[in-house]
């Protein structure tokens, strides 16, 4: 019976275990896309205790404690934080093989020591023990990002952000660059008039452009993609269930614009034009500052409407979703590349019976420019687990090369997620040790641990084009 | 070379097997949802002989069949009964990997205690031995529910039965509660106006409504619903290609009535709304009633129509489908949800490319009123192997919590299929048993042992609105 | 640690070591689908090195080069033979994981002897030594195919060919019968008028018949697939995104015959209508013969339209697609089968989310008339590995009989692929001797091994309608 989480966790045999730790673990960590915050950052902020820093914001537990019968008080409600982590620690033993399960007693290990197993009998003492910890300069946010190697993180941005704490940061030569990424979702999103109309408000007061028209639209947007380029971004980030490929002309893209800036509801062919009129545009000025742009695509998001209103987006009520993708995929990329104007691109799919779609589709573009320029990115959200992981290195591997994989991310929203990174390294390098074991790879340690490096490092550093040195 | 078979069936590990032996084997079984006749239980009646009990009405023996060639006259035809057992079992060693081969072994171990492999050369003995056992009072379908542990059994009913042998087992008292569901397929199918007003002739005689306007049809149905309440019912089932809903009126869905009452074939619009419409008509007295809703979704039946023809409904000629599922079931689910009128709910896909899809859609409604809610119906159909198991408790274990699922049924026509129990339960044991010997899950046998009993028996005891104390 | 690539390769334990040395691996192979040329066999052609043997033509390895970021010029460009090699020597490496990496190695150790690595430091070693035996009558590719023990091989060809090298070849007897297929993918094709109306050019020339009215278009097919028929074909193939069944008239399809044959071009609806109207055209007509036809379903091609332009279709621009594939292809083989017209046939899919529909499909349509009239035809193209082979052979066996599988083919336009048979093979034995290992089969050598060889090649032998004797 080997032990739980010991220092081989995931790694079934010797290879394995020596391709971990002698290449995979000492690597340090490109946190190339996620959600922490920038002002966080900047503020260095200590948490008051751990369900601060463990349980705000992480719907990923909230789901899984309302699945288990938990009332939404002790979730996202007046409950006090000690409460909350009650109710999250009795939650813990049920979700025995969900990712969280592992997560969970991987973070306590890795930033507080802790080798026990989170239940409601261990509840009380983690939580004094964690929390005193926490609530300690030397596990401020910044030392949290030290402490895990982390050499550089790419956040996820509006086009309406001021980046003030991004230009702190810099000014502040903190060691690791924080960068910001350009996530133009809400200037995409035409399906409710007031929420665009209110946006195209934020939008006119940060660039100083009255809107009047599709043209100063356009304008002022693409002053904040200058803008965020001056600040050192180079990433831009899509979420969207599908990519939009319609056929449309300027004239008619300028009147739906002149259509829901009056107010009025488009009809769904309108949303479609126009939306695909935006990723175009986007794509383009993606391509002429050679930055890379990500698609992350095929949620079903806030199902819940109850709950959408009592909570906002983004807060666990979201699914797998079944769209079709690969037609318009292939067109949107074909639009761009037949004009040479398609940037490094990373595609993301929630759906696994994608996987196959996409590690196919990227190679359709891969023109000997440069390796790997377009990524089928690292199995994301729900994804996010050994087996998740495994079908998307597998399918990669069999349909792609692996070999010029960038890699994992966190995509979290959490500064205690940065062991997610480990669990991709262990699990990849038991795929590779099983295989070198059982005849089906070369004995060959010097270039198999240097290909897991690459993967787990070197590939996604060199694919970037940051300006930073780091 | 492990013996086929034997105790450790499927239990590659000490842990395994211990977890099986010591814990899932012992439960007794919830059956709550199957295609058992009542008429039969009722009657208890004594098989002639095993071909009566094994391959009458069991369509997956007859596919395996035609697909190894035998002519349909050994099916569904006139040859005698020992002549169809002979070409079946000519058959079976054909099924290697198919798990009818699994299924077919056990089955003749654990009822008759039968070790041999039945093939053309066992055939005749096994044959002669097996039907003289089943033609014993002992082995009448009332001792073969007790001889496997059955505490309940909930059968599928369409509302215009009288559901008398329900009654009468309920006053004989029969130790194992025998409950209805209320199964409404041809109520809402109105694909063919024929077969649809044939239906609303029955519907009118047993509810004792004239049936003239959309107001009649409801008035009928929920006096046949109030009905099966009374006679034990708590649960409804669907089987459907696809959840609708379709926006809709009421004055439509009347319009849309009255057109199919005279007799005029509907257009594929209206279909959807009046589907639409009674759907969630169903739904809203499920939820009044605190039932259990179940939805089977995603079979393309009878694409066979020269068989259909010849041989009806349910008579092996049906595949797995590819229907667009999201959108519509959260669209459904949310309806409900948000008047706070979505019963707990069982969710099925007969595609396991929807597998994510599901596993995650359930969590957008379990807002935790109780744990686990919504649920993932267990491997179904087609899925109903160790391959099509095993990726349906991954997938929940990842996008949920299987320690809240309720587990297995047997969904069988047959009194000879409850070693499919058995089946799941060894395959489940494997699992966890697996996963602590290699150390990514704790070694604590207590909490494990009571989440696979919770699975395996428990959490189906508590998740149904049973009456009946058992 | 076992040998990269020993006898033993892919064989993780003693049965299915056994079954592969002992009953698998000496089969001889039938190659039922591949792209060879003809002609090459006919002028049993030398090859003057190993690059044109090995990366002609073949895209597989192409889209590998470019997503390594080989320049296009040592791909198809004007880089000399020795030059494109060493490039693909490079690549290798990076390969690691993808099935390139299995048959690269497989196919130098099978065809020339060479146990190394390929890579740039063994490149040019390899490069000499490999192309001296190649251009050598020992290696010519008649006895390519005797080495490998091909006993025959079926090609994939166009209505329009002469078929003068199936004939040559015929007359010198050659041992190995070369058979056409039929193939009328550019016959369908009226997307574009252009191309479709220079078709008919083409196709008037060899038919000799004057191309004016639909009618005369179907004779003109009709006499070539009669000539196809007396040049010993007897199998014919379809490469489509999805089948088509659309209702239509004779009036429709020939008032859509006239307005393409104008020069117009067709409405999307017009062009289902037409191409449903071939399908069940052709499909009579093979069913007339006592033909077997296949359709390779679910390739999104040639998505890179720069490229297309540049090096035409097929070299390497193609992805998996997500297509719609059940209700129309059930009604595709219903409207056959219930005119009794439905031939054998072979369904191959591209997306492995469609798996279990087609595993499910085939046994709608096996009437009992014979053993596996309706095949599930192996993994293909992107689904050409281990992993899709695995999946294959899983669900077909879950949901099918794996026993009346006819297998692997090569699909290859390469005479090195022949190891892919091997590789198959190899595969399927493990499945098989791991499941007698555990106890999930019995230990019954005999029955098993038999089963091995059917699928390995006497399925194939008895499914096919060939009058050749082998």
């Amino acid at each position: 019976m080997k032990k739980f989480l010991d220092e081989n966790f995931l790694l079934h045999n010797k290879t394995a275990q020596k391709l971990y730790h002698d290449y995979a673990g000492p690597m340090p960590i490109i946190d190339y896309h996620c959600h922490l915050s920038p002002r966080e950052i900047a503020e260095d902020r200590i948490f008051e205790n751990i369900s601060q820093a463990w349980l705000n914001g992480d719907h990923y537990k909230w789901r899984a404690m309302r699945i288990n019968g938990t009332d939404e008080k002790f979730i996202t409600g007046n409950a006090t934080d000690e409460e909350k982590f009650l109710k999250w620690a009795e939650t813990v033993p049920y979700t025995l093989r969900n990712p969280l399960y592992h997560w969970t007693h991987l973070e306590l290990q890795r930033y507080f020591g802790v080798p026990d197993i989170l239940s409601r009998k261990s509840a009380k003492k983690i939580y004094a023990s964690c929390s005193e910890k926490l609530n300690s300069p030397g596990f401020s946010v910044r030392n949290l990002l030290k402490k895990m190697k982390v050499e550089m993180v790419c956040t996820t941005d509006d086009p309406t952000d001021s980046l003030e704490h991004h230009q702190q940061l810099e000014q502040e030569k903190f060691e690791i660059p924080i960068l910001p990424a350009f996530r133009p979702d809400a200037a995409i999103n035409v399906d409710d008039p007031g929420m665009f109309n209110h946006y195209l408000s934020k939008l006119e007061k940060v660039s100083n452009i009255a809107i009047s028209s599709f043209n100063n639209y356009i304008s002022a947007l693409k002053k904040r993609h200058d803008y965020f380029a001056l600040n050192g971004c180079s990433v831009s980030d899509h979420g969207l269930e599908e990519i939009y490929a319609e056929e449309h002309t300027d004239a008619e893209v300028k009147n739906i614009f002149i259509k829901i800036r009056s107010g009025k509801k488009l009809e769904p062919l309108e949303i479609k034009k126009f939306k695909s009129a935006m990723l175009i545009t986007f794509a383009e000025w993606d391509h002429e500052k050679n930055w890379v742009q990500q698609f992350h695509l095929g949620a079903l998001r806030n199902n819940n409407s109850r709950m959408l209103q009592k909570l906002g987006p983004d807060t666990g009520w979201d699914s797998v979703g079944d769209f079709v993708q690969g037609r318009q995929l292939a067109k949107f990329l074909d639009t761009l590349d037949k004009e040479n104007k398609l940037a490094k691109t990373i595609l993301y799919n929630l759906n696994p019976a994608d996987n196959e779609l996409m590690a196919t589709m990227i190679g359709n573009f891969c023109d000997g420019s440069v390796a790997g320029k377009i990524q089928w990115g690292a199995a994301w959200w729900f994804l996010d687990q050994k087996e998740g992981m495994t079908k998307q290195i597998n399918a990669l591997s069999n349909m792609g090369l692996l070999s010029r994989f960038i890699g994992m991310l966190t995509d979290s929203r959490s500064f205690l997620s940065y062991p997610r990174h480990e669990y991709f390294r262990r699990i990849l390098c038991n795929i590779f040790g099983e295989e070198m074991e059982n005849g089906e790879m070369p004995d060959d340690m010097d270039w198999t641990g240097q290909l897991i490096q690459d993967i787990c490092f070197n590939n996604a550093k060199m694919y970037f084009n940051w300006q930073h040195t780091f």
